[in-house]
């Protein structure tokens, strides 16, 4: 199926923009679900999952109090279980569980939402700071240590080990996607940038600079950079932040934000830290589960196949929306903000440097952190996934596949049903997240 | 109170960025409810309401169904109507009523609101279309038009005429806000563009790149384009579309994008045009009312000191959220868009080309179209007003400056009392419009 000039002519019945997580998960999902519909992916990149999503943590969790992050997370969960054990696609998926440490103020107001949250069928396990202390090498009573009261540091009085939650590999999740896309008959085009949406009027006068007001514009497709328009009744974006670019040029709010998000690999170079790493009957994997200090909220990833640590934190407060072609680490983002905090509770941590460090822009939404999944004109939109992209990725493109085909319900995996308008911003309806985490 | 350096070293009790109409009546009234604190708005521009606010079409209405826009704007405009008539201060305040056409089938649509609105004492008196066409010379049956029916016009059935409703002098009501200001002891900086604003974390402890995200960051004050910096308690950022720039620059969402709105002006230079400028019997002042068209929605207003009529419409799909420093009046935008629509009600504007045209910016909240007023970390964001700016902003400066002095409830004028949250974002609270208009 080359890219031929004739094609240009072709009408489509879909184009999606973005073949990262979302873009791949709502194409695959449209395909499913019609099978005889003519659908193209259109990508910057050289390959599927190479933009933000490929900068990912790649963590997922089945565990939330909102009823919307619960379901959007746990089917999707549950799928990829399905593809990595049933169809034995290697998604690389490992049950490390997360690991919540919390002091003794933060986990009593916690307290009431994580019994609610029990008693409706989620499950994890109490430590008390202890155990976690004594399993993990950790500093649990900070409250003595100067420098830890001047950041605010707080004590390690609770665990909350989840254990349904881990880690995936997103490179291996969108090539499952994209590949059996493909599989299907979907179209790809890598490195084919998307400069604008097309908007037309219903009926054209051939006026120039169609369409006015009084002419119902309405999207027919899009022009990649090199000056082609591919036409297609539906037109989806799902680029992620760059989705903004398009969406601003057409007047249509996605209401999501980019904001940077960096990680930082050190590697378990000293026996203390490999004792860190491969800490004992936590998980299935022999390993230390993902791990979340109690304040503020810095966590670190186990990545056994590199022998190294991931670590992160989610700045709110001063870190700008900023739409960056190449964003980058920053070395005193690990120096002044997230090495001082793990040396406290993780002394093993003492003179470690980074061997590696990456960033990626979150598309941020700053209503609720929930997808935005809604239609206008022709144009599907869908983002917003707020840093949950990988681990919701599969409901979120079934909600948007049921949107394209006009069913109100999404069937989610497992047979469970949702609300496609749930998602929209008309009839918007999320419950709020209260576990506070 | 000239710009000394010595001044860089005060620390103000508040800085409010923008000397537009939201922010000169903030500034008014943080003055007036804090007579002693020192407070400085800086402007990038020469004056008073130069920038977006002079580009309005000053027009203003106490005519909604939503409570939250009624409130805003009635009060806003009874202030109005006291400073103009017993401050005997000229607004240019001019009662022309806003007369709006529907047909049939809208107007059975907002039958319904129209009389909750009546039964809640909200004035206003209907006329047929044969009254309306009669008095203004305008053809009301349109159905038998091959063009009009391509451009979906609809008949002129009904027209509603409201009479708390007209025009203000913009640039009069901003000098009256910043001369009052200015006469308590405040200061106003022109010229002076600010740049970021400043982030400071609660203890400095010297760090390269402070405050981290341990470090409590807040706002500080601000640095100017010249470099330098104007330190205060807290800092209210009221800078209409250009306040998304700074706060994008810490994180802040205000939710409001800008969008581009044009007005062109049509000289009354021929007969007919002077006779539908001077329609009779409508209003006190002798004239047509503001006039809204009824589909597309174009609307005139009769500026008699100009013998002109300004035309426009405000667009929404397809027309890009941009930030631009002189956007322009598209000459086809009114000779494809607004002219052909016109003259098929109104033949006296065939061949009527404007004299004049310009345009500027909304800062439009896609969220709910209410104004947003919240405070973070001594950050105070005053904006999204949506077009409403002119006619809500004494009760939008009366919310934020209480929200400066940390009074739950505002008092707007007349004594009506307005929760400061309902118009923030976490405890959001405005009631939909319903009527559509």
């Amino acid at each position: 199926m080359g890219v031929w000039l004739v094609n240009e002519l072709r009408m489509y019945d879909a184009v999606v923009v973005g073949a990262g997580i979302l873009g791949l998960a709502t194409a695959y999902h449209m395909k499913r679900l019609r099978p005889e519909d003519n659908i193209v992916v259109l990508e910057r990149l050289a390959g599927p999952g190479m933009g933000n999503t490929s900068k990912s943590a790649g963590m997922f969790r089945s565990f939330f109090y909102s009823k919307t992050n619960l379901t959007l997370a746990d089917t999707s969960i549950e799928f990829y279980r399905h593809v990595h054990e049933e169809l034995k696609h290697d998604l690389g998926i490992k049950w490390t569980g997360y690991l919540w440490l919390y002091d003794e103020e933060t986990y009593r107001r916690a307290e009431p939402v994580l019994k609610d949250m029990a008693s409706r069928g989620v499950k994890y396990t109490d430590f008390t700071g202890e155990e976690v202390a004594q399993r993990m090498g950790q500093r649990r009573e900070l409250s003595g240590d100067v420098e830890a009261k001047v950041m605010g540091l707080a004590n390690v009085d609770y665990g909350v080990l989840v254990p349904k939650a881990g880690a995936i590999d997103v490179d291996a999740l969108a090539k499952f996607y994209a590949n059996s896309f493909v599989g299907m008959g979907g179209e790809i085009r890598y490195k084919t940038a998307v400069k604008r949406l097309v908007l037309e009027p219903r009926t054209s006068m051939g006026l120039p600079g169609e369409p006015y007001f009084w002419q119902e514009g309405r999207v027919v497709g899009v022009e990649t950079e090199d000056g082609r328009v591919i036409r297609a009744r539906k037109t989806v974006v799902a680029a992620g932040v760059w989705s903004i670019r398009l969406l601003d040029q057409v007047g249509v709010d996605g209401h999501f934000k980019p904001k940077k998000r960096q990680l930082f690999s050190v590697r378990a170079e000293t026996e203390e830290l490999r004792r860190l790493l491969y800490t004992k009957d936590l998980n299935p994997e022999g390993c230390m589960p993902f791990l979340i200090l109690p304040r503020p909220r810095v966590y670190i990833k186990p990545v056994l196949e590199e022998n190294a640590f991931w670590l992160s934190y989610a700045d709110e407060f001063g870190r700008p929306f900023q739409l960056e072609d190449e964003p980058k680490a920053e070395e005193n983002y690990y120096r002044y903000g997230i090495y001082p905090i793990v040396t406290k509770y993780l002394p093993q941590f003492e003179g470690r440097m980074p061997y590696a460090s990456w960033a990626g822009l979150y598309a941020i939404n700053t209503l609720d952190g929930q997808p935005v999944i809604f239609e206008e004109n022709n144009l599907l939109v869908v983002g917003g996934a707020s840093g949950s992209g990988i681990m919701k990725a599969d409901a979120i493109g079934r909600i948007a596949a049921s949107l394209y085909v006009g069913e109100e319900q999404a069937e989610l995996y497992g047979g469970v049903r949702f609300r496609v308008s749930d998602l929209g911003m008309e009839k918007r309806r999320v419950e709020p997240e209260k576990l506070v985490i």
